[in-house]
């Protein structure tokens, strides 16, 4: 899963039939440490994510893996928003 | 998911048997804000797409999940076309 | 989906029990307009492609989504064989 | 696969349904020999990984196949913990 | 799929239940032409690879496609061992 922070929202009415009421945030990608050079990207939220959260998302195909729904055609879904992070800091590697 | 631009047709009598009617459009990858270094991409199209419009695009084997089909072999759909695109300006991080 | 050419085979007589009989081709990797520097790849191909022939490959785990087999480990297949590509210059974009 | 290193532990109380009690790791990816210059990301660890251990991943789809639970939405899974990696020198290759 | 070399072996006896008795190698990939600079990764064999071979591996969701397991964990699979590779020197294309 990739680290992000939500900082917009898309909006599209004509859309595949199934992906009705679905909500699409646009994602910037986050390291555990530091900023991403990757580009943003548009994900689906379903647990009421907002501009400004920081969450974790599933990219490709795994991201059709939703629990209530046939498998729909999205490949990138917010699975969480985090409380924190902890990262080691590197000494005496292994 | 992915924002693009489709910016022409490709055409292909001879294809796998399962994709037969199907429209394919070529994209050209674009960005929430400005312009993308990806490569343009060849997507299916079902939501009546043409050359000018800004879409939302599934890429990878979630794309595959449409809803009336079996699964086929593709790789890229485009599953909405945009209205707008609503992204906050960064000030004061998290 | 992906533009490429067909620029050779490989043989394999040793392989996965479900591929026997299955056709491997070298695919260069082209763009709608222009040439691309993504690296050739291996594809299956059903469809009659040979050397030389313009091709359009869907990659990654749709790719084995084929109609008349069960799923096979393919991450590559040709899906079509190119007869035109139509691509609108650029001018006055949206 | 891909090998990495675990450094660190990231929560997330609100999140999607299916993924409450699932462990999430910061693994930082390595090669067989040497370092890696991906970016560090989040794997699901169910047998046991810590801080420090090198380990073993499965990203993308598959990441999803596993044993006891129905598919899940996530795209990194921790399959092994590493004991060694053997890598022959090159010499009078093929 | 791609081409590789395989370079070495991985041993990991803490794992994922459903692989056990899984052999894991390192492959270093290889163009058809040339030498390849991406990095070397880990699959899964099962038709008897050993160092020095060249393979044709599939990689991501679709390695899981195995005939005779339900699906696995693993995004790398070893398809075949190459008998030879027969590429077309570009002359006059199209």
């Amino acid at each position: 899963m990739q680290l992000g922070k939500v900082i917009g929202n898309v909006w599209a009415t004509r859309k595949e039939d199934d992906l009705k009421g679905l909500k699409f945030l646009v994602v910037k990608p986050e390291l555990p440490e530091g900023t991403s050079k990757e580009d943003p990207f548009i994900a689906v939220d379903r647990i009421g994510a907002g501009v400004g959260d920081q969450v974790l998302v599933t990219r490709g195909g795994a991201a059709a893996n939703m629990s209530t729904e046939p498998k729909l055609p999205i490949d990138a879904l917010i699975i969480g928003i985090i409380d924190s992070i902890d990262v080691e800091k590197e000494r005496g590697e292994g």
